[in-house]
């Protein structure tokens, strides 16, 4: 049970981590399906490109930003016009936007790795050519599936969607992330650098996952600022967690060569904390966003749980 | 003068010439300049992707696409909602994703092609991963600035923008033709699939610019129609025109590398209907293109130069 506005202990129940991994196998579910029907198998000139995104895609993952827009859209489902299909359609938008920043960062130019998720890359398994032209094509449907999710009746609510993925996708957020973290290779960066770098690698699209959820509900300005400073610190937390993982998990636990960090010598949350040090912050964080929920109450509990597993998970 | 719905000659007179030059020129400085401020300059971290992007986007050419959406976007210019700062930022947003597209393309992955009109292509001047990355933030840039155009009061109206460029330069459009090309290096290609590649890979953005024009303009159904059709005439027209280059003009004209084509064994518009045969067939189709327009009577008389132009440009 939550009691809103009393700090929640970060620790979970059986009973609640049961409740999350059916949650996420639910969802994770239906945004797969979805995304199969929102790249389809083609025949004809472009089905190489067609097959390149599906595979860059399709297939698995824990789906984490398409829970947080599907489950955070759910907060608000008392409201009329929040429709379940229109959130899977911004889920499985989010899940492209990321695969193709994955498809791009695994190219050999940029951090040149032949795995993801115990798989080929997407240029292992095609070409580099393709690799960079379904990454280019991915980006573009995902703002796409936004701009046309015909369920939702206000285009001033898809706009909205549009707009804050770019912002957060864009050379201010993501990208602008990856470019800072190829700039800072073989060179010691400050905590204050890595949050950053990491702020913008990957929390801005957990953070704008979280978000979209919130538009969608059509949250009102606190329940939205409430929101999003939950999706920037779990954002935050796995990252750190991610450091961590790298650190200790062996490449058949994580489906991806392990240590690279390391062998990159990128400066991490591990070496700039200690691994207990680095424990103990991702914990700090999950928290606090726990704490950001507490005016949803007890609908929250699947988004708390989130926001632990994240910092406990072992891949 | 233009007799609505008779057929123009698609002969340009010096007078006419002249005028479009000096459109070209006022419309291409307003562009440019609108570029500039939509990619700022910045300090930091992040410098080093916006100055690549500025570099991929900066500095000229003829502006063709942008021209299109502000001169199609005058047409209507007696409605009261056009806005012209909204259109030299629509303007900016489809050449932000046609630079995207060529920093893409001469990756070494892709075309592999040292020369940009005359200068070094952006991985050459940085380098490959600082080139994949600012590709991807000016495809996302393009579309930021399409959502964000405040000056325009009708939330659809920028979202049918989204929509229609998402299209024109996803696996559907440009970034499908550009699959389809890199699989017909070295195999002989008939004139309808060379066709198809290039109403894709070129024409749909081409399309996408004059239309975006008549969505600003709150064009009705007909009139969108004819724009549509004036830009995918204008379009299969320029790249016709642009293989005939490619096999008569020298590098020094061309800023950048001649004969690359028969070099990379494509199958061209040239190889498959002969140097005469293809500029017939480019006239053919700017005279099409010309004879769309008549609806809109002496107003569009700098469209009809342009579509002249096309054919007949030297670089």
């Amino acid at each position: 049970m939550t009691n809103p506005g009393v700090s929640q202990p970060p620790v979970s129940s059986e009973r609640e981590s049961e409740a999350l991994r059916v949650s996420l196998k639910e969802r994770a579910v239906a945004i797969e399906a979805m995304l199969g029907r929102l790249i389809p198998q083609t025949k004809g000139a472009e089905a190489r490109l067609m097959d390149a995104m599906r595979y860059a895609t399709l297939g698995g993952g824990k789906r984490l930003r398409g829970y947080l827009v599907a489950e955070v859209a759910s907060l608000f489902s008392s409201n009329a016009d929040v429709d379940e299909g229109g959130a899977y359609r911004a889920a499985a938008s989010v899940e492209m936007l990321h695969a193709y920043s994955l498809v791009h960062d695994d190219l050999p130019a940029m951090d040149d790795d032949d795995l993801r998720r115990g798989q080929p890359s997407t240029h292992r398994k095609f070409d580099e050519a393709t690799a960079i032209l379904a990454g280019d094509a991915l980006q573009t449907r995902a703002f796409e599936v936004l701009a046309e999710i015909d369920t939702h009746p206000d285009a001033a609510v898809r706009l909205d969607l549009v707009l804050a993925l770019a912002q957060a996708s864009g050379a201010a957020g993501m990208v602008g992330g990856q470019m800072i973290d190829m700039e800072g290779e073989g060179r010691a960066l400050s905590l204050a650098e890595v949050s950053h770098l990491h702020a913008l690698k990957t929390g801005c699209l957990i953070r704008f996952s979280a978000e979209a959820g919130a538009i969608l509900g059509r949250a009102n300005p606190g329940q939205r600022r409430q929101i999003v400073a939950y999706g920037r610190d779990i954002g935050a937390a796995f990252q750190i967690a991610d450091d961590v993982l790298d650190a200790t998990a062996s490449a058949e636990e994580l489906g991806k060569t392990a240590g690279k960090d390391l062998a990159a010598e990128k400066s991490t949350f591990v070496a700039l904390l200690g691994i207990e040090g680095a424990r103990s912050q991702a914990e700090t964080l999950a928290q606090r966003a726990c704490d950001a929920l507490h005016i949803f109450g007890d609908k929250a509990e699947r988004l708390r749980d989130l926001a632990r597993y994240v910092v406990e998970r072992r891949s």
